[in-house]
């Protein structure tokens, strides 16, 4: 190709790696040899499970998912699955606790408030007025041991805050459910430290349609029988993830996705990488000499999401469109929160970050 | 291609055309010289809104579809869309109806009856004792002017029944609500007929992971404002689609979908062929004098799903094994039905349902 690199910053749907997309385009009609699409498989061809079952197997590895734990892939995305959480975790309860920390959180809290007779506790906010600009440590988390669960998101996505230690909350206090969406596959962590984890796949995994639940085997006696059974992890469990049609094609892509996170090493190997790419544009910005601003505290920032902003909207708007020319692709920050966000999930590679970070320097350089 | 032409008869995921997954080949890296794929674009890219829009328009002109009836594509299949239906529209009511035919309105049935505090009607049911050989005609449907809706399946792909007339109520009746999943663009038939039409994308659209629901304008007034965005109609009319991440490569493919089925001349053309296909089949099992049977009323039977068997149930194993060495793949039944199922929806070429005619022959100077 002689056409110059185009890099992606999208927020989600995501970059994925070249590697995937190669196959997945030599695979379209007949995917190993078995004269099928993926597509066109049913679900519960024997082809297809063997995709599903490999996707769990791979993810099950590069987490070091216990054996306590289910793994779904599911449909509707985080938006879905903090509602689910809510109907199947918290029936029988007075009282689940929920951490506010931006965006996404923010929209759990609110919500899951308007589902059963459980009361949804703010348990702790980030910033005095919800500014979001830094996070309350677990330790002040205002929580209870009779509480259902405390949900929180490790990374917010919109304001680019990301928890740096990862939430461990003392023997008695209740499961954690936590938003991966950004997060997940970044670097390692322990899953027993908590209840539930979900993720929406169009970020760090592949492509938007499926949704990744990660789900303590004990907690499933909690889904209440009374509710629908598309809604229940419980009747998902019991189906093997074939309670419903699942999104067959996303699903195949998420496998690809794992294999090549194995080919690059695993985990904890992009977890160094992902480290480097979020210095080199931390370091532009705070060296910057207050030409680009990040209004995170330091302890803070997301190594996903780097949000940051020039001294006007005006000269961030030509910075998103000069960089558009550049090859560099939306970067627009989100609506509400405006300037710059760079998503640096697994896919983007390092060349991609370092690109951006020179075009920062001459940009600084033509308008400083 | 030298190796012999498969015939996938999947219910779901099911065949999609041969011209359709070329072009999704051909632009896998790079659609339409964006330089982007389909899968890593922002769902809220000026690139993604134009596949959706087009998308949308496509369906809106194939289907003839008023400008008072809203298109979403949602996740989460037919089974998530039963439950929206009953949380959306029958709030404030005592009574819904539901027809019962066979396996998926017995489920919608069901499952709908766990949410919120309306009766759910059994309005008719199929066959005598539920064996879901014939169809209750809809002028014998107990229903009621002040129920919520009547809920019924039009075609049911597991059972293989299809209404050969679509009902229509008389005025003062309550908005129908239909399951198409196997049915949509099938064959034409009046839009303004229906309140809410669902159809999961994955039998006569694209593959799985999206939904088509297609709603009149005025019953989003009957959405409740207590229950969560993302089971509110409402609130993803509201957000134009984009309350959450939609599942963008499956709606892109069902785009592609929509765009050759235009090129084969639209519903109208598309349902001659569907009808000499079903008929291709039906004289195959008629004229077996008794070898092949299918149970279902003659005037019941489906056009996209057509079930059969033979005399033993080991015979019908050796069918289908056989049948799937000779290239017509996945013509197993369904558990509960067993015998063998051919589905035959609009990307099944007519040379697939010859060929499987052609072997049915076959089989039966073998064995019968």
């Amino acid at each position: 190709m002689s056409a110059p690199a185009i890099y992606n910053f999208s927020a989600g749907p995501a970059v994925l790696p070249e590697a995937v997309l190669r196959t997945a385009q030599q695979e379209m009609l007949d995917y190993n040899g078995t004269g099928f699409p993926v597509m066109s498989m049913s679900h519960r061809s024997e082809m297809f499970m063997s995709i599903l079952h490999h996707a769990e197997q791979d993810l099950r590895q590069l987490l070091n998912i216990p054996n306590n734990y289910k793994i779904l892939f599911l449909q509707g995305g985080a938006t879905t699955q903090f509602n689910m959480a809510a109907m199947n975790l918290a029936h029988g309860f007075k009282r689940a606790d929920a951490v506010v920390t931006g965006n996404w959180s923010r929209i759990a809290y609110e919500q899951m408030q308007l589902l059963g007779d459980t009361q949804i506790h703010l348990a702790a906010h980030g910033g005095e007025l919800f500014d979001y600009t830094d996070l309350p440590a677990p330790d002040t988390w205002d929580i209870a041991p009779d509480s259902a669960f405390v949900h929180f998101a490790i990374n917010e996505t919109v304001n680019g805050l990301q928890y740096q230690d990862v939430p461990k909350l003392s023997d008695g206090m209740p499961p954690l459910v936590c938003d991966m969406s950004s997060e997940i596959l970044s670097r390692s962590f322990n899953v027993a430290d908590y209840g539930l984890i979900y993720a929406g796949a169009q970020k760090n995994i592949g492509p938007s349609g499926a949704t990744v639940v990660i789900i303590r085997e004990d907690l499933l006696e909690r889904c209440p029988k009374n509710i629908p059974n598309v809604f229940s992890y419980r009747a998902h469990i019991e189906k093997n993830g074939m309670y419903n049609t699942p999104a067959t094609y996303p699903i195949y892509i998420s496998g690809l996705v794992f294999r090549w996170l194995q080919s690059q090493g695993g985990v904890k190997k992009i977890e160094q990488i992902n480290r480097i790419k979020a210095e080199t544009l931390y370091s532009a910005i705070d060296n910057s000499g207050g030409f680009y601003t990040n209004k995170i505290h330091p302890n803070a920032r997301s190594k996903m999401n780097v949000v940051f902003q020039t001294q006007s909207s005006e000269l961030d708007k030509t910075f998103v469109l000069e960089a558009e020319l550049a090859g560099l692709k939306l970067l627009k920050g989100y609506p509400s929160v405006g300037g710059m966000r760079a998503s640096i999930y697994n896919a983007m590679p390092l060349e991609g970050v370092q690109a951006l970070r020179d075009f920062m320097l001459d940009f600084q350089r033509r308008y400083g």
